[in-house]
């Protein structure tokens, strides 16, 4: 980074990243917050045009003269191909480069068939899905997946996926990118889902927890506005910290006591059903509490309370400015964030809760689909990136 | 960040940044390096050599004609003076620009009695000490004081510490500041440990959680290679963690269960004296263990099950690559760390443990002092600071 020449960060990325905030901006101004040379913008901005990366529109505040040109971000100048595959379903969609999400679908999906009928068919419905909106491959530029599992981060090939038998090492980046002819970016799903509510509800916070209550439970980490992978990528697993009311408990990883193994909706649903109500995954449990169920609204805000336990310790430690619950279980909405706030403001340090926002997320289902495209944006969009791209 | 002109990035800082690793270069090589015109480089080598920030050496490698002249990094510029105040004893330094230790004093210290009289006493410690070395005030580029309470970042000063009487709100900053002329900046304690051992001893560790087990626990986090705050600031305070053996022991916090009412050294002394053991706080438990007293083993390998019970989660969270024990009972040295290592083995994910690195601290007493003069230099030294020093 220090050793990197400065004339390298200067380059055409540098310009694409300031306009990325969608302000149009004169050539003159452009001069002046980047300190480069007059010829050096323009043959930056040039490339840019010539890529279809920004476009001339006329400065609105020109007063008298001739108007001067400005240059504006075009948001529409290629799209992305978004992924968030779970467990059981899957959402496909094609956004912009600002996010918007041109054409999306959702399907039941059984990841455990493996990777290449899986992969092939979201490569079809990729195919499908841009052929809705108008676009070709060729205006693909990137690609962007979730998946249920660990990721290593380097080469986007799933590490040991408890649940997707088959998946361990596949090379998904290399699969989809030789049929799709674009850089494809993998990551964890609730990674990407942080990611979205992040860039798309709370861009101002510095720090964010994004935890998924869904069949299993796990969280997403921004801290310093980026994510936070940990040193193996393992960083948010916290469905497998022990909780105390649950030392008996077997979990599915073979350990006891697991917060999963009593709060993850598998567990809630497994309940319900030994109680005589009939329910076997985590959509039959928040159906249940919609309708009213009193079995089931006490489990679901005793789940609450029992990941309130486990936040309230990381509330301690990482003392973030967000907490955003999601994932399938957060749709039984006031039930479950009210047992998680009972939990977290009687046991975290006032110092640390006082501002501490709590809350569903706002994106919903569509937090996985949009940290996919935002992961796939930032990369394709970083100055480097850009700089090798309209330079060679 | 975006706006900034790449002019102020690329000044007297930017080469001074990259010569702070020790290596002397050539005006070609910095001309390469950081992509400035030659008049540009010369011009801020000027400026650097001024103030003495670096200093001109022969470049040994060169072959043949006039031997080229290379400029290196001059860390013994200027002084730092760093002080790491406990509730009960402190530590004072001056040490140079490489943070290597000119002159130290320990002293017995009661916080308890007030800034005042605690600050004057450090005032008059470190002019003792600036005389022992040879040095003047002029001499002092910035002042690092670690404080055991909670400190707010921007303005340096004790936000409601707990075991500090009278310094709530305190203008630290400004009361050293005015009587040395110079930069004071003011952090808690155990961030500056985390700091000192993550510079020292694993500079390469992108994250790193550092523990002190002393009278209270807490932790410093170093993540992305910086000091993570939190929100609040308040990131790191373990030691009101709830903690399943405690749920009915009564915390000094007002909570009950809290992991430091279990596992702190004075829980841990008052549990020996109970037993009928002469113990009054952390450094007798140590004294105990030293001398092979069976109680005091147990007891201590057991706090440090407790510490690692809590550990065990954060290694699931936030997925370091370190963890330090520090503070007065890291003392007691393999007992500690064996109860720590058997919980986090026990209850963290393998991928989150394979290569994890669970230690005492390498710098032991010296954490603090190293810390809080790394503070001082990064912010000293950063590019910004620099520039606006040189060219003013």
């Amino acid at each position: 980074m220090l050793n990197e020449p400065v004339g390298t960060v200067a380059g055409a990325g540098a310009l694409l990243a300031i306009l990325r905030d969608g302000q149009a901006r004169t050539r003159a101004e452009l001069v002046q917050l980047t300190g480069l040379a007059r010829s050096t913008v323009s043959q930056r901005l040039d490339a840019l045009l010539t890529h279809q990366w920004i476009v001339p529109t006329e400065d609105a505040i020109s007063s008298g003269g001739r108007p001067a040109v400005a240059f504006a971000f075009n948001s529409s100048a290629r799209v992305v191909l978004s992924a968030d595959l779970g467990a059981t379903h899957a959402r496909v969609a094609v956004t912009d480069l600002a996010t918007t999400v041109l054409a999306e679908r959702t399907s039941d999906l059984a990841i455990d068939k493996g990777p290449e009928p899986t992969l092939q068919w979201l490569l079809d419905t990729f195919l499908e899905l841009l052929d809705e909106t108008g676009h070709t491959v060729e205006q693909v530029c990137g690609v962007g997946v979730g998946l249920p599992g660990p990721v290593e981060h380097a080469s986007g090939r799933p590490i040991n996926p408890p649940i997707m038998p088959g998946w361990d090492g596949f090379p998904v980046p290399e699969w989809l990118g030789e049929r799709l002819g674009a850089a494809v970016l993998v990551d964890n799903d609730v990674n990407i889902m942080a990611l979205g509510e992040h860039w798309a509800a709370r861009p101002e916070a510095d720090q964010l927890v994004f935890v998924k209550i869904g069949t299993g439970i796990g969280c997403g980490i921004i801290s310093d506005r980026r994510l936070h992978r940990g040193a193996q990528g393992a960083a948010g697993d916290i469905g497998h910290v022990r909780v105390s009311s649950a030392a008996d408990v077997v979990c599915r990883c073979g350990n006891t006591g697991c917060l999963e193994a009593v709060a993850g909706g598998a567990s809630v649903a497994a309940k319900l059903a030994a109680a005589g109500v009939p329910a076997s995954n985590s959509r039959d449990v928040v159906n249940l509490v919609r309708q009213g169920n009193t079995q089931a609204v006490q489990l679901i805000r005793q789940a609450g309370r029992e990941v309130g336990d486990v936040l309230a310790s990381i509330v301690n430690f990482f003392n973030p400015a967000v907490i955003v619950i999601g994932g399938d279980i957060a749709e039984a909405g006031e039930h479950v964030l009210a047992g998680v706030r009972e939990v977290i403001y009687s046991r975290s340090l006032p110092l640390a809760t006082q501002h501490l926002s709590i809350r569903t997320s706002e994106l919903g289902d569509r937090a996985g689909v949009v940290g996919a495209a935002v992961m796939v944006i930032e990369h394709v969009l970083a100055p480097g990136t850009v700089d090798r791209a309209v330079l060679r």
